[in-house]
């Protein structure tokens, strides 16, 4: 009998966590013998429908990721043994084998408003590791920063109170709940019901009780009892089980030294509940016993709750905050822009029907009215000066990481202030403008001159291979 | 400077991948002395939009969790020291550290078609262990589930043609895209570019090439030749880089002894492409050349392009199938049924506003016709005779797997078959019917009656506690 296989994620295995293409092209590119220094930028080519920003995480795991990455005996031994490989020569995986990842890397510092086209991530480095990492990369800074531009939405339609993440059951996989909880609590919220994040990143961890719990016991009012008992003042009692306002009733049956800290709605109309709930509270003297409402909410629901008046103060959010329910994923791509010839950095560009792009290694300049407020941002190449404040910063030299890991609470700060910054149209959850990204006059004429080029070399027939 | 984390799930901290309260609420039912046994189910309440039959998967995944939750003294230690732990006893520490789920259990093998209100997976164990498992258990089956089915529809679109699962970049999170790639297989992918989901599970891996490899060239003609001499069989040249068109007409100067795999298509109009380039590539006596089709597919768009005669023999599908892109959440649940108490079976449920279940422990009976065509499910009583086929095995007993897990083509195969037995309206993407699942007699009886007692029970004010 075969033991079950959980499909972790190891620094053992994680050369693996990759699509076959990212092999197959180090092999080519190895044999070929191209390795010259290549940059590729991670960005969204458009922005996600009903988004008017994003905010930027994942940046930390795509760094423990190019510190670590490495090619194990078994890793290697699984890719030789790939009817594919067969006429790789035993060199290639010698350099697997004393893979380390050496570039430089710069990027957006996490929790930092950004737009599509801009580079999120940029990786200088010889061109097989630079392509190596394609895949992980993406996936890492793909999911963090679509969880993290949901959160922030949900927080704005909250309004300052608080939104915590309970997403861990829906979210797509165990390792996705943890990812999520971390994205949530960058995007703006205050604490996550996923035990893991909590340890690990030291986010609040918060938790009511499950209407099982409520089941588990001869009536209701014992269970809130017991619970009471145990934890008289972190109880948040669940009272939709059986029926919402008699549950609401038994609050102060329970609440006898003043510590019942919420309850908490999960089903119903959540207005016209809340505001049942909350004058039954108030008339038995339980002001200061908090409204939690949770049950498929989305930054959309908790606006129209909060501006109909519904007197609630949190908001557990799962489901649609963790899967970025309307807009699941985010299409970050990771594109070649400029490649080392003959010692010199030639830019690169793909230009083939609705899919371009700007070529060369570039920087995204922001710029603020004096009140600190955004105007617009400007992608620029890398080097030149504009009057904006350069985004993109040194996080890793060599393979060497640059950057001190801020705690993720300086990351929740940041994404704060940096939203605030926004133009309050932005703000909106409903915003249907773009952000301005200008492109600079040098790089509008370098795209124009390299498709030129591009496509001067790759006429059909009678193509010769230049030098 | 500190390390950066990878949040990586291991068996070390798998006790702590969890929502909080399913700790709180354990405390709580130590404290209070409740423990005996008790039964969940976990269920699909409503059939998600636009879905007609469910693929079940993940249950492997639940498995090696059931099999090895502990509580390490570091995991412990967290629990121990959080503010809401303060009254908390020392046994119930001392429970944790020598923690082994205990309990049995039933489920719907991987890959059977499933739908809403039928247990996938029933937990009986004492009421802690049975509790505590909840949050790890749904969001392995949710999101396997949610997958397989997704990946289902798309097989079914294809037409018999191979779909490949191309989507780890967009997954949520590294481990999600492994998991993915294990579910995409079982709803009838044949090959992954995961490699690591390649080596694990045995799923064969396909790559072609990215855009950086024809760009990382002088000309897309070298680029080619590059390719296809190190991997001759293997190659699927990438067209779209610059002209599509142009792509498809090198074909023919790069396939010198006919061994050319394929050309794929990433952009552009792929119906108008796939037809162009099927002719240039006949017209150049290339038709062992496969076309592969890429770029944003989803069911819808591949049943149009074959609709239409698109000569796609390939589709590498990604950010909608791993992500279920138009549902992306199943919204499993786990709900408490059934508990022992004074030594007797009392069945337990939920009954506020929509959201109602069936309780006590029951079976999934499938009824067929003499051809093997599903005619409809019953939802029975544990041990009831219908003349139905129960669905729900035995895979555990008292924390021991008793099953012999299946290799992963034995699942691909299973589902095949499940799904060809759907009636043939089921079969079809755009199918708005629902499938029967009717309850036995017996169990609407024992509804009906729980329902009363337990509303008898939570009479609001004077409510005493039943023995």
């Amino acid at each position: 009998m075969r033991e079950p296989k959980p499909l972790y994620i190891t620094d053992d295995n994680i050369g693996l966590v990759t699509d076959f293409y990212q092999l197959t092209m180090a092999a080519g590119y190895f044999q070929n013998n191209v390795n010259t220094p290549a940059t590729f930028e991670l960005f969204v080519r458009k922005m996600p429908e009903d988004r008017s920003f994003l905010v930027t995480a994942g940046l930390e795991q795509a760094l423990h990721y190019l510190k670590t990455l490495r090619f194990s005996e078994n890793a290697i031994d699984y890719i030789r043994h790939h009817p594919s490989f067969k006429r790789v020569k035993e060199e290639f995986f010698d350099y697997l084998r004393d893979f380390r990842f050496c570039g430089d890397v710069y990027a957006i510092p996490e929790g930092t408003v950004a737009f599509a086209e801009e580079p999120l991530l940029r990786v200088t480095a010889p061109m097989i590791e630079a392509q190596l990492v394609e895949t992980y990369l993406l996936s890492t800074i793909n999911f963090q920063t679509l969880i993290a531009t949901k959160a922030a939405r949900v927080v704005l339609a909250a309004r300052g109170r608080d939104v915590t993440d309970f997403g861990s059951r829906r979210a797509h996989g165990p390792q996705a709940g943890v990812l999520a909880a971390r994205a949530c609590f960058i995007g703006g919220c205050t604490s996550t019901s996923n035990v893991l994040a909590g340890r690990e990143l030291g986010i609040p961890v918060l938790g009511t009780m499950a209407h099982s719990w409520v089941m588990a016991f001869d009536t209701e009012e014992e269970a809130f009892r017991r619970f009471y008992d145990v934890f008289p003042e972190n109880t948040a009692l669940l009272i939709d089980t059986y029926d919402t306002i008699k549950g609401a009733h038994l609050a102060k049956r329970i609440d006898t030294d003043n510590q019942l800290l919420a309850v908490r709605l999960d089903s119903g109309d959540l207005l016209e509940l809340s505001k049942e709930v909350r004058k039954i509270l108030d008339d038995d003297g339980l002001n200061h016993v908090k409204i939690m409402a949770s049950g498929d909410l989305n930054e959309y629901l908790v606006d129209g709750l909060l501006t109909q008046g519904a007197p609630i103060d949190i908001f557990g959010v799962g489901t649609e905050m963790v899967t970025s329910r309307d807009q699941p994923a985010l299409g970050g791509i990771y594109k070649l822009v400029e490649q080392e010839r003959a010692g010199s950095a030639v830019p690169r560009m793909k230009f083939s029907e609705d899919k371009v792009f700007y070529p060369s290694r570039k920087q995204v300049h922001r710029f603020s009215d004096k009140g600190g407020t955004y105007t617009h941002d400007m992608l620029c190449l890398e080097g030149e000066t504009s009057g904006g404040f350069p985004l993109l910063e040194r996080v890793m030299e060599e393979g060497e990481m640059t950057m001190d890991l801020p705690d993720i609470k300086v990351l929740h700060d940041r994404a704060k202030e940096s939203i605030s910054n926004l133009p309050s149209g932005f703000k909106d959850i409903k915003c249907t403008r773009s952000y301005t990204v200008k492109k600079s006059e040098r790089l509008q004429e370098l795209r124009k001159n390299t498709e030129e080029e591009l496509r001067e070399a790759n006429k059909p027939q009678g193509t010769t291979t230049k030098a």
